[in-house]
């Protein structure tokens, strides 16, 4: 296998190689995800009434079903090149360790400050929030990936930051909170006395630590209520899939650079930023009928809203301020159990994610959590990364694929998406190491009285 | 400047340009460091004397000042792939930032899960300790990076690691202590009930938290009483610089890549093990008489060790059962204050850096905490990395010298050492953030009060 040699262990494209596009992948697409409607009337929403929420160049971006690539601004191609091109890794050393003929390759969009890929898309909604001349923006976070990536970007752009943290995370995970802070964010507990919702809640349920929909409904109250400022969302929506698309369209470009084609493209799925992006192109060529792929999405089992859910219009946020989306869902009203993957503890799914699956596209299964943190193990024992619980999905899958091919002989090609470092994770380590780390599997009847609130349109 | 436009933000080598060659410095040294010698005696130790505590490969590197260029070992080679060549990064937004004609540049070491450039060693150690058929080795850790970047190294070797953690920081630092679990080290608590030194420590002091020089202690206690087992050390000793030389060595292949050559080398020194290695090849020049740099060493007022300390034989740790070393020193009996630069927080200095620095090759500077603390943030807001407080000591100092540029319309090329990342330091940083961060130079009376006590030799 002479040619096989030649592959490098990290494949970096040059900067020039960085893409200088977006690929939007709903051009394509024969059937277009459904947009987003007003919560009291199902109706679909014109871009006046989502510019009360978010900026207008992104309301733009999020309407856009048609043109297939939109060109980075000059001022984010140069910020993406303070931590990109990541590389795609050929992980050489967990080939050996499982001893399979597969081929696996990783995208590793960690190694930055915010440790995942959210950053990708932080970066735009800071840029077009000042472009339009706002004086910050309001967001949620939950684990706080987003929370730390929008931090970054605002400090860039010299933006004012107010990041709503569920108070439970924000108390359990006070590092992640000065990181935020040392970026000049301002770093509220939720829910908080700031905000209507938060002191209506605050009176409700006395003591409450919080949860992520309340979060988010305080942000877009700060967003909508405040001159100058907008709310902005680190996944599910169309505008932050067309920016993480330079995920895959960079994979796509290193591995076409070594003439390799992946025959599994796997992510993990939350709320679908990070497998929307790497898969995008792949998913073009297959719509354009011009390649084909095996595509999987890995959702906890504890959170399984694609392969367990419904696809529905339903809130994104149990405030129900936000608009609503048509998705795969389990239900606003669903509370996943503590898994510790936090990225993906959402009841929904991305629109064009959903569409994709339910049109056959891509493949879905659910794991579950101590599988995922021995696949993390023997990860991060052979390919010397210490990955985050969410990315530890798509590795726990890549492996069973590779076993597979073990078994059979076949010398597959897995590319899979490693979306950021476990850093601040190390609770959910600990545990494994210790032990005492569970399995929850929500039951039928749990999530049937969850549908049974779905919103009636 | 059409010319330097072409600079890319990242300048990362090929795979095949990483060194497959370590660089000596010690072969062009003139007067060489002084040799290792016995605590009992003051006689320079023989390798039989050494190879009780340190593996032989790894003693005749330790003992070899005549080899210019020692082989990497293919595997290690192959294992420097997974996560080097780490980039130069052409600082341009923080030049941007202070409005400085000055050109900066960071060699980036931190891109690895023990988040700072400790790996580069303790690979090494690792590759000849199970060359050896050893079973496994032991070390101490204080801040953590050394600790984990050995327990990577062991899990990659299959090799048993024992690391005895500074009680403090054991249950200060949950966090390094889960990375180093999940890598598959044992973690023990220092002083430890495991060992001689530590029953007699915890007996003579109940419910001491411990300190690095009784943490060395106790791992080399274990390490020459237990068959199959071996010490190993992440800073000080002359072939850690020797390994570390690989910074320096794709450093200025980088940079001669685009014909830049720096004015100033900048790197942050505790033990030395970072600082060694990034200006070897530059100081190779300078004693070679082929070129000249001007290279500064910079290290916390709060442990100063090369701008205050004496040049003499000093023991390395405090149960007096290491070899001696001739090097920059406060005292092994000198207590650092709780400075949070954990890396810096040691009372020697490596022999090769301290007989450069009193032949005049390299100056020396220390800065305050606060002071540094500043120049982290504004480093991590304008550059999005969040840098080790033992590296932002180099940043603070490089800013500086950028902001003299500034004054002086000089356009000096500017070349400094960002060790690592300061994900597992947030406790500083919330200090910092809160306004509550202190300095501490430690008084005249002090420091003679430990001199008094160096070994008389």
């Amino acid at each position: 296998m002479a040619e096989e040699k030649k592959i490098p262990y990290k494949i970096y494209l040059n900067e020039e190689e960085i893409p200088k596009q977006w690929y939007n992948v709903r051009a394509d697409m024969k059937n277009k995800p459904a947009p987003l409607a007003d919560p009291a009337t199902g109706n679909p929403l014109p871009a006046e009434a989502l510019n009360v929420v978010f900026c207008e160049e992104l309301v733009k971006q999020e309407l856009d079903n048609d043109t297939a690539y939109i060109d980075i601004p000059e001022e984010i191609q140069d910020f993406y090149k303070m931590y990109r091109p990541s590389p795609v890794v050929r992980a050489y050393c967990l080939e050996k360790a499982l001893g399979t003929p597969a081929k696996i390759y990783y995208k590793f969009e960690g190694n930055n400050t915010s440790g995942s890929h959210k950053l990708n898309s932080a970066i735009v909604q800071a840029y077009y929030a000042k472009k339009q001349g706002l004086k910050g923006v309001t967001t949620e976070t939950g684990a706080g990936q987003w929370g730390t990536a929008l931090s970054m970007a605002c400090a860039y752009f010299n933006l004012d930051c107010k990041v709503y943290m569920v108070k439970v995370s924000y108390e359990q995970k006070p590092f992640r909170r000065e990181v935020m802070r040392t970026y000049g964010a301002s770093v509220v507990p939720s829910p908080s006395m700031d905000t209507e919702v938060g002191r209506k809640i605050n009176a409700e349920h006395p003591g409450t630590t919080g949860s992520l929909g309340c979060a988010i409904s305080e942000a877009v109250e700060v967003a909508v209520t405040n001159p100058g400022y907008r709310y902005v969302l680190g996944s599910v929506l169309n505008q932050v899939l067309l920016h993480q698309s330079v995920i895959g369209l960079e994979a796509k470009a290193a591995l076409d650079k070594y003439g390799v084609k992946p025959d599994i493209v796997i992510g993990c799925a939350g709320g679908g930023s990070n497998l929307g992006g790497l898969i995008s192109p792949f998913v073009g060529e297959m719509l354009r009928g011009e390649n084909d792929y095996r595509i999987i999405a890995v959702e906890p089992a504890s959170c399984p809203s694609l392969t367990r859910g419904k696809f529905a219009y339903d809130f994104c946020d149990t405030g129900m301020i936000c608009p609503i989306a048509k998705m795969y869902t389990l239900g606003s009203n669903f509370i996943p159990s503590a898994n510790h993957a936090g990225g993906l503890r959402y009841h929904g799914m991305s629109p064009v994610v959903s569409q994709l699956y339910h049109d056959g596209l891509i493949e879905a299964t659910s794991v579950e959590q101590t599988a995922v943190f021995e696949a993390a193990t023997k990860f991060a024992r052979t390919e010397g990364i210490l990955p985050a619980p969410e990315s530890s999905h798509a590795i726990k899958v890549a492996i069973d694929e590779a076993m597979k091919c073990k078994e059979t002989g076949e010398e597959k090609t897995i590319l899979f998406g490693l979306t950021g470092t476990g850093y601040f994770d190390l609770v959910a380590y600990e545990k494994f190491n210790n032990g005492v780390m569970t399995d929850y599997i929500p039951t039928d009847e749990e999530l049937q009285a969850s549908f049974d609130k779905l919103p009636k349109f």
